[in-house]
C-alpha cells in the first residue's frame, strides 16, 4: 500500500537513530529507499533490515554528492524525496574554539544541506514535483551558550530550508524543516515514560508531511516529548 | 478502523468549511463526533453528512459552554478531543473602530477558547489524557494594518494555547495550535491549482496530530498553499 | 535642552515604578508631561517630584480615556507622545480560573491599550507625526504555564502594537513596543549586582526611541538585566 | 564629553557607509576608534575624517584577526568595544550556485564574526567588561528565495550573537545584534523622504546601546525606515 504521492527517497545521513527509522517508515509506506552515509558499517544493518540500497558518500563534498544522486537514480530510478539528516554537535567556549571546528560545523550541518538541495533543485525544479526535507534541532531556533558552532550550522541550515521553500515551493516542491526539540532515544535504550524522542515517532512526522496535499503544506514542524520544557 | 488513541471529539465552531471537514475526517478516522455552533442550520447539514451529534451553544458564554460539555459527554460518553475552531475577522482603522467591536473580537477569537480550554482542563487533567486543539490564522503571528481587533484576538488565542501546552502537556494532554496561513476555499468553490486551502486538507493536519505518539508531539503546525507567499 | 522632536507626553499607567521613571526622564529631556492613573495618591508623589500634571482616569473606559486626552491637551497643548504603561499579572490554573478574571486581564493589558491607540491615532494621523509606545513583558512573547490570562492580554497588546505600527508608521507616527524581560526593581529596593531592572534604566530605552530619526526607527526593543536567562 | 562607559572601539568592516558612520559617531561620543578593512583606500578617507586609526586585515583569516586585535591594542590601548560590520550579499538560484560561493558567504558573513568574537571573548571575559556588536540584515531573520548563501551566513551570524550573549553577558559583556531592515542610503545619495536608512541614523542605534545600563541591556534591535513594509 502506498498512499504517498512519491516513489523513491534518498536519505542522507543514515545512522542507527533517525536515519534508520526514516528508512523503516518510508519502506513501510511503499517507497523505494536509498540511504547514504560516510561509512559502510552503519549502512549495512539498516539496509539488511529495511531493504534499502546503501551508498557511501561524503555529504560535504560537491563531487561526492553529485555522484551519490546519479548512482541512486541509476539504481532506483527517479528519486523524488530527499532528506538531509546529517548533523554534528560541535561546541565549546568562544575563547577556546578552534576556527577549524567552526568551519567543520558549518560544512556538516549546513553546507552539506546546500549540496543536497542543489542536486534536488536540479531534478525537482524541472520535473515540477518532489519533497526536500531537512532535520533541524533545538539549536536551529536558539543559540545556546558554549554552543556557537552547532547553532551557527543549524541556523544556517534553517535559512537554507526557508530560502529553498520560497524558491521551490511555487514550482511544486514540498520543502520542510523538521525541528527535533529534545533528546533522541539511543537505539536499544528503553524509556517507559517517553521523556526522550523515539526515532520511529520522529520519522512518523516526515511521513505525515509526505502525505500532505499541496493546498495545505507545512514548512516547519517541531516535535518534542510531552514532558519537555519549552 | 481507528488507529487514533482517542474516542470522541467535540468540535466547537462548526460551519460549512473547516468545522465540517473536521467532523468528516474525525468520523472517518473512527471517532465519535459532537459539533457545536450558535445556530442550528449549519449544524444540521454536517450532522446529516457525518453522523455527528449537533449541539447549539454560545462559545463565549461560560454557562453555555459548561452545559455544552456536560450535554456532549451525556450523549457520547467521555470526550477526549476538543477543537476550538471559532473565529471572527473584525477589522478597521484604529481611529474609527468601535470599542465594542474590539471586545467582541476578543470574546469570539480568544475568550471562547479559554472557556473550552477550562472545561477540557477540568476533564483531561484528572484523567491524564486528551487532545486540545486551537485553530489559528495568519493573524495569530502577524498584526496587519487595519486589522487590530482580529490580530488581538488571534494573538491572545495563541498565548492561551502556549500556556495550556505548558500546563497540561506534562499531564498527558496534547495541546496544539494549527495556523491556517492562507485563504480557505469556500464550500463548492473549485480551485484547480490549489491556491486556496481545501478544508479537508486542513483537517488532515488535525488528524495527523491526533496520531502522534507522546514522545514526539508537535505544538504548532502551520498549513499554507504551495503557492502562498510567506 | 530638548534634542527630542516632541513636545508633550501622556503616560497612562503611572505607578511608583516605570511610570514615575518615564515622567522623570521625559521631563529631564525637556518634554511637558501628563500622567494618568486610576487613583490620585500614586500620581501626587510623581507630580510633586517631576512637575508632571496628574489626571485621574480609568484606562479601560472609552469615555474616561476620551476625556483624559481632551483634558491633557487642554492643559498641556498638543500631546505628541503617548505611552500605554498599564498591566496586570493575572494568573491561575486553567481549570480554576474565573472567566471574569480573563476578561479583566484583557481589559487592563490590551483593551485599554486600544483605547489609547485610538485617541492617539485620531490626533497623530491627521497631524502626520507623534510617538505611541506600549510597555510589554516577557509574557508578551511567551505563554507560561498557569499564566494564561496575563499572556493573553500581553500577546493581544503586542498584536495591537504591530497593527498600529503598520497602519500609522507610514503616516509619520513612531509606534514601538518595549518588552521588559525580567523583574523590575521595587522603589527603594537596592540591588548592587543589577539582577533586576532599574525603572530609570528602562525609561532610558523609551527616551532613546524618541530620539531616533525616521530613517531608522525601531519597533520592538527588549530590555533585560545582564544576568537574566533568556 | 564621554557619557559612554567605554574607551576604545574596533570596527571591523569599515566601508564608506555604516562603518564610516560608526567611526564618526563613536569618535563624537568620545571613544578612540580603530577601523579595519581588507583594503587601505576606503580606510584612508574615514581615518582622515574621523581621526580613527586604520588597519588592513582579512576578517576571515584567523591569524590576520589575531594580529589586528594585537596591533589595535598596541596603538590605542585596551579595546573594549568591538563591532563586526562585514557582510556580502551572495545570491543565486539553488540549482546554479557555485558551492564555493556558499562557503565564501559563510566565511564573510559569519566565520569572520566568530573570529572577532573569539578575540573579544579572550579580552572581555577575563576583564569582566566590554561590548560586542554584530551588524545583521533582513536576511538574518528571513531566508528569501534566490538568496540562500546570504541568508545562511546572516542566520549563522545571529546564532553566534545569541550564543555569545548567553555566554558572555553574565560575565559583564554587552553583546548585541543590530538588524538593519531596509536599504542603506549610499554615500552622497539624497533621500528627502527617508525611504532608505541613513548610515548615521543606523550608527546612532549602536551608540544608544553603548549607553545602556547593565540592568536593562538590549540584545537585538531592528532599525527600519518609517515607510518600510514589514
Amino acid at each position: 500500500m502506498n498512499d504517498i504521492p512519491y516513489r523513491a527517497a534518498l536519505i542522507i545521513g543514515a545512522g542507527p537513530g533517525v536515519g534508520a527509522s526514516l528508512a523503516r517508515r518510508f519502506s513501510a509506506a511503499g517507497l523505494k529507499v536509498a540511504i547514504a552515509a560516510r561509512s559502510a558499517p552503519s549502512l549495512a544493518a539498516i539496509a539488511a533490515e529495511t531493504g534499502a540500497d546503501a551508498f557511501a558518500a561524503d555529504a560535504t563534498d560537491p563531487t561526492s554528492v553529485e555522484k551519490l544522486f546519479a548512482a541512486a537514480e541509476a539504481k532506483l530510478g527517479e528519486i523524488d524525496v530527499v532528506v538531509y539528516n546529517v548533523g554534528a554537535r560541535i561546541r565549546g567556549p568562544l575563547a577556546e574554539l578552534d576556527p577549524e571546528a567552526v568551519r567543520q560545523a558549518f560544512e556538516i550541518n549546513a553546507f552539506g544541506g546546500f549540496l543536497a538541495a542543489r542536486e534536488a533543485a536540479r531534478r525537482f525544479g524541472p520535473r515540477g514535483r518532489g519533497a526536500l526535507f531537512f532535520t533541524g534541532a533545538t539549536a536551529s531556533l536558539k543559540g545556546y551558550a558554549i554552543s556557537a558552532p552547532f547553532a551557527m550550522g543549524k541556523f544556517a541550515l534553517r535559512a537554507l530550508a526557508e530560502s529553498a521553500a520560497r524558491e521551490l515551493g511555487p514550482k511544486g516542491v514540498h520543502v520542510a524543516h523538521i525541528v527535533v526539540d529534545g533528546v533522541i532515544r539511543a537505539p536499544g535504550q528503553s524509556d517507559a515514560i517517553d521523556a526522550t524522542l523515539h526515532p520511529d515517532d520522529i520519522a512518523d512526522a516526515y511521513v505525515d508531511l509526505l502525505r500532505q496535499k499541496r493546498s495545505a503544506w507545512s514548512f516547519e514542524v517541531t516535535v518534542r516529548p510531552w514532558v519537555e520544557k519549552f
